[in-house]
């Protein structure tokens, strides 16, 4: 629970920290720019250049930007290629308005669990928040395993690495992502999307032009990974 | 049991049909050609033409050609920025060596434990498929998420994230991986390699240059995977 609680700080503090910083890859493809540096950026750069990104234009994904995101998350690694793998595309606004306002309710719950007193004032918070973060995109892509696949015990490797794909090409074509679990809750993308006990979630996350590119957060130097031959 | 012999057998049959394939890309940087067409290659010819290679050249990996994979692999999107992982890299042949023989004695104590009566020719027959196919690397990267990391429930999701990322990484500098996990199992790389169980494993995978970049094996329809707005 203390962990939980950590991480609920953690994120709320990078939404908050949002600078804009000049990434060298242009936000989305430029006309009249050469082809090979807009929708072709070089592997490394996208790598350097991903963010956790949670604050989006209302600007749309065009269906060949969205396609060519999805046919990249399709050729993730998998278990003797199993393939098991659903991606629910969500930009019906009635859908993601209804996905917002559960998470409004959720949230407002759990500060009643947790012994506050909600204020009309702090609802409008709450929404404000969420329309203005997570839910400003004008897409979300919910990562799904079929536990009927063929090695349904190998799909928590072949999910994550999916998504992983996934949010690596949104990059590449200038899109933001976010790989999100508690801040929109399995149980309200199941609900409000009827997703069959049959799909496992992997995540659910936002598909849009950031309103800015994050800086990074702070990482561990490179020699703090490795281990050479043993421990 | 019935999905995991299914499973063996695939891992057979892509063992075998290894057939090589004009990729588009170089499998090693060659000198005189420009750097952008080499070291940087772009993001959607990386993943269009990673595959699971499973035979390699014993041309070792240079420092710096392992450091650039790990430090993609490091890039993975990771839960509250926790940067679960280790990378436990392999390269003494004694190691290397251990690991195939014990690989080899599972092998035989398998069919044993399925009524085969071993035979000294089929203990030469099994250590050679392993020394010409997954042990013909010159070095071996176990990932690993560390269970007393920040947020460990969240490691399973960070885990194969950065698997994915380095095995991409590994293949826009012209090498194969294969994500790794019954050929080579856990308890064998946990013994050889005193891999504390502070770690989980993620995979282990061969590095190296592919001695033939094989053909993808057949790939199920993008519109298979794709379902718009609910199910």
């Amino acid at each position: 629970m203390e962990r939980t609680r950590c991480r609920r700080d953690f994120v709320k503090l990078s939404a908050a920290v949002g600078a804009p910083l000049a990434l060298g890859l242009s936000p989305v493809p430029v006309a009249g720019l050469a082809r090979k540096d807009q929708e072709d950026p070089s592997f490394f750069d996208v790598v350097r250049t991903r963010r956790s990104v949670r604050s989006f234009e209302p600007t749309p994904v065009p269906e060949d930007h969205l396609l060519q995101i999805l046919d990249a998350a399709r050729m993730a690694p998998t278990s003797g290629n199993q393939q098991p793998w659903k991606f629910l595309v969500v930009r019906e606004p009635e859908l993601i308005e209804r996905l917002k306002e559960r998470c409004v309710e959720m949230s407002l719950e759990y500060r009643r669990s947790q012994g506050t007193t909600v204020t009309p004032e702090m609802e409008v918070s709450v929404r404000e928040n969420l329309e203005g973060g997570y839910f400003s995109a004008p897409a979300y892509i919910v990562i799904l395993t079929d536990n009927e696949s063929r090695y349904p015990t190998y799909n928590h490797w072949d999910g994550p690495m999916a998504a992983g794909y996934l949010m690596l090409a949104a990059r590449a074509l200038g899109y933001g992502t976010v790989f999100i679990t508690d801040s929109i809750p399995d149980q309200v993308t199941k609900e409000v999307l009827e997703i069959p006990d049959q799909y496992t979630r992997v995540c659910i996350t936002p598909l849009g032009v950031p309103t800015a590119w994050p800086e990074s957060p702070e990482k561990k130097a490179l020699g703090e990974f490795v281990v050479y031959d043993r421990f």
